[in-house]
């Protein structure tokens, strides 16, 4: 039986995080959503009153009678199906927390746009939205960036890996948010190269990799747009 | 050898959920920051250029030569030594999206008195800090509340419990989160009890446990504070 995928269907958002793993591991998976009546069918999940596990929010993964959810539960679900999760056991208390705080990443890169509330359009809260897009690109890259590329590099067995030695989600994670922030930050991301240069060589590395590539230029891989999490508005972007 | 809990010295935050934890096991554990030199201690692990396993920021615990890092894969992994997670290994996936919903919501609840920066003070952000409250107080508190109410309505087998049919680290943390709520926002959480009655009594059984209780009143409870994560501003509060 195929691995459901539940997510908004016309965005790469936190769903992609999932898809990427999937896809890396061509892994027999629906992206329910993305099919005829998908949509109808994630909501009924949602508002189900019945279903014990029912979701707070997408993502979520049916597997079976199985409902997980979370971007980081999910990953810690399938990694180890997928061989993509360390082998060893402690170091997958290690990987999820490493996914954690790229979650903590992806969440205040929301915020970016959205700093006051979600209920509002990013129009209503443009102004706050630059102070906390500012701050984000001064303060908040540089900590998150720093921190990932100190952990690549520390990682002494693992050459272009956060964890282990071998290719795991975290990895196909650390590429998806650079590829966000390159979209969303041109600006402020050019420098990229010369400041994180591990964390880049793992980001190529992950991009040359053939289901990765694949994936990427296929008709499944939603383009990045103004809906998802990554958002391109330049007003927000480094000032020239 | 007694578990290491690193966190920041005076504040309850997110440390607390972790402590809950091992205060109702009655684990041996030492609050690493609060003992003399602690948070030098602490301090030098964040700084750590050698530790391959460095976390990003506290709360981590640290067990022997493991460290694990943020809240929810603290409890994840301490769940199942202390008793505190469900025996069926699907439900520990479910357990630990619930968890997960936690995290979010208290991030949330950091978010209402810093919407714009955590290098700002809050008195810097103030009239941001109100317009996110207010969205939080009408929107989100409803959302997340609501949803917990359903989860332990839904969970027929368990009583006063948010999964499974035993106490877990679940139920600890959504006692902790209305504790919080309370606390910050005594106007807005007044209709509690009517208004999400499962959750309330889950609530109140927790604060019921002679471990919980003695812990509660001990001295290695710190009191809230406007350092936390929960802070009583009132002009953030539901208005009169």
């Amino acid at each position: 039986m195929p691995f459901e995928l539940y997510y908004w269907d016309e965005i790469q958002g936190r769903g992609e995080f999932v898809r990427l793993a999937l896809e890396e591991a061509a892994a027999d998976y629906v992206d329910v959503a993305r099919q005829p009546s998908g949509m109808a069918a994630m909501m009924k999940f949602l508002k189900g009153a019945t279903e014990a596990s029912a979701p707070f929010a997408p993502p979520f993964l049916k597997d079976g009678d199985l409902i997980v959810s979370h971007v980081a539960n999910i990953l810690l679900y399938l990694g180890p199906k997928l061989g993509l999760a360390p082998s060893q056991e402690s170091l997958r208390f290690v990987a999820n927390g490493l996914q954690l705080t790229i979650t903590d990443f992806v969440a205040e890169v929301h915020d970016t746009h959205h700093p006051l509330s979600t209920n509002l359009y990013y129009e209503d809260q443009k102004d706050a939205a630059k102070q906390r897009s500012t701050d984000f690109i001064e303060h908040r890259i540089p900590k998150f960036m720093g921190y990932f590329e100190r952990t690549v590099e520390r990682n002494g067995n693992g050459g272009d890996h956060a964890v282990g030695s071998q290719l795991s989600y975290v990895d196909l994670s650390l590429f998806q948010v650079i590829e966000g922030l390159r979209y969303a930050f041109p600006r402020a991301t050019k420098g990229f190269g010369e400041r994180y240069p591990a964390l880049m060589a793992l980001h190529d590395a992950v991009g040359k990799r053939p289901n990765i590539k694949a994936y990427l230029t296929s008709e499944r891989r939603l383009a990045f747009n103004e809906s998802g999490i990554f958002r391109h508005y330049p007003e927000l972007d480094q000032d020239v």
